[in-house]
């Protein structure tokens, strides 16, 4: 396994991190040069700071840091009422690949969505339908129209399974076997074109996880996300905690995943609204560096 | 399927579901009186309950209404810090086993526990391990030995699978494929000594449950537990929806369960914090039958 105490060498952030410091949305462009000023080689931002920075200007600004991106956050959320809406969530797909590609991203990762209009607060929690099956197919035709389009320009999709709790809401793929069932159902030679985002958090407690992300080998396993479960979790969205303040075992996750043949960043992803939201980005950060070093 | 818009004859109430009516508690007397009155059939009360109500006292209320109990709530919590608690534990099992038989419930239900001390406020999130495989392997442990017991006494066991949203603190036996890996295992010849309470909550997000299901077979399907899940859900243990007012595919699930072979009691276990346990016993009752008639 790395040895990650000596330097920042694989440590990614997460833009999500740190968005929100002392409870104010922070602008992606001084996200990245906080990160640059501590030395950290790599960020993943969400789509919708890169269209408030400016996709060229977050491009230049990246490369004048030699900083990577470790992922694009997000593609996905395929299933929808009616043809027109699964038509716009292909059209948008091709949008993110797009983008991904044009920041130079390791991956696009997908969540890939679950039941319509279950976030719309409007409809008081009744979905368009609650037919999981067909979220579920819906899902498997959206990543394979939207992996042609991968293919032709070179961008790897990343399916994140989440946890089961988000399983009406954000996505209908919930672990890694089911995610990885339908990697080789669409890339059967195992190209690097289609894999998983895996996140700790999703699949921690999975009695499956290590069987899996063994099967799963370099080939699939495009992106490394940590953070930490909380003991009470307070919210099902938002109660992540730092790596190191949780229960989950990162560094035997860590070495399932490194003996697979896994070596890129490990990503730091923490929804945190009652906690790191709240504190300055520098001691966000800081305690990001601290615990890669010493417990993931 | 079987009909059930005809009569409550298979409807059963879990006590959780109305121990608490505009927000006090209820002793557990007056339940089985207000489910009596209203020709409801079965229950599954709460060790605590029948502890505070007298288990003689209890089982002779429940012979003079003639009711039945579909379960009993609960042993399980196996995983111990040190050898001791372990012991405990098992002690705890055999006395919870034979109020199951002197209440002469259909299964004692077994929440099987997670990592030691994750529910203790005291250790604020902090349990005395966080190996999740040797939790896995102490709860093994413990019912291979509480079974012994069991067979003895002639109560069947029956694990529940809990939501992976509840692995670090209430249990590690969290897929109704991993419940009958062990099942298999501890009961080869599918006795009938051992096998699962499924609890839709639970379960219904699982891409395997289908093809788990009719693996189960009526041998290990021991009891059925509904409820539903709500949109946003806002805690993680007590903000269970009524039957009908969230997205489980109830009917869907049913079909599986009895093409499989269950034919015993529809379990209503609700826990509502927010909702209905705020409100009346009689609204809950009447919400419980008449939505056992029309969408369970």
């Amino acid at each position: 396994m790395r040895d990650f105490s000596q330097d920042h060498r694989w440590l990614s952030i997460n833009t999500a991190t740190v968005r929100k410091q002392q409870g104010a949305e922070v602008p992606l462009a001084r996200i990245i040069e906080q990160c640059a000023e501590r030395g950290i080689r790599a960020i993943s931002p969400w789509r919708d700071q890169v269209a408030a920075a400016g996709l060229e200007r977050t491009a230049r600004q990246l490369r004048s840091h030699g900083m990577a991106l470790s992922g694009y956050c997000r593609g996905g959320f395929y299933p929808a009422a009616d043809a027109a809406g699964l038509r716009a969530a292909l059209d948008d797909n091709r949008r993110a690949i797009d983008e991904a590609k044009a920041l130079n991203a390791a991956c696009l990762v997908l969540v890939v969505g679950s039941l319509p209009g279950a976030l719309d607060e409007a409809r008081h929690g009744k979905p368009h339908y609650t037919d999981l099956a067909r979220a579920r197919s819906e899902v498997f035709d959206g990543i394979a129209a939207s992996l042609e389009y991968a293919r032709q320009v070179g961008m790897p999709l990343a399916m994140e399974p989440l946890h089961p709790m988000q399983a009406a809401d954000r996505a209908c793929i919930n672990t890694l076997e089911q995610a990885l069932d339908i990697c080789d159902a669409l890339d059967p030679g195992q190209t690097g074109a289609l894999g998983v985002a895996l996140d700790v958090y999703h699949v921690w407690w999975d009695p499956k996880l290590a069987a899996q992300i063994a099967r799963a080998g370099q080939a699939r396993l495009l992106a490394y996300h940590v953070c930490d479960w909380r003991l009470p979790t307070r919210d099902l969205l938002s109660d992540r905690a730092m790596m190191g303040d949780g229960v989950i075992e990162l560094r035997k996750i860590r070495q399932w995943v490194e003996a697979a043949g896994f070596a890129g960043y490990a990503e730091v992803e923490i929804f945190s609204a009652l906690d790191w939201w709240q504190r300055s980005g520098a001691q966000t950060l800081a305690a990001c560096m601290q615990r890669y070093g010493s417990v993931v």
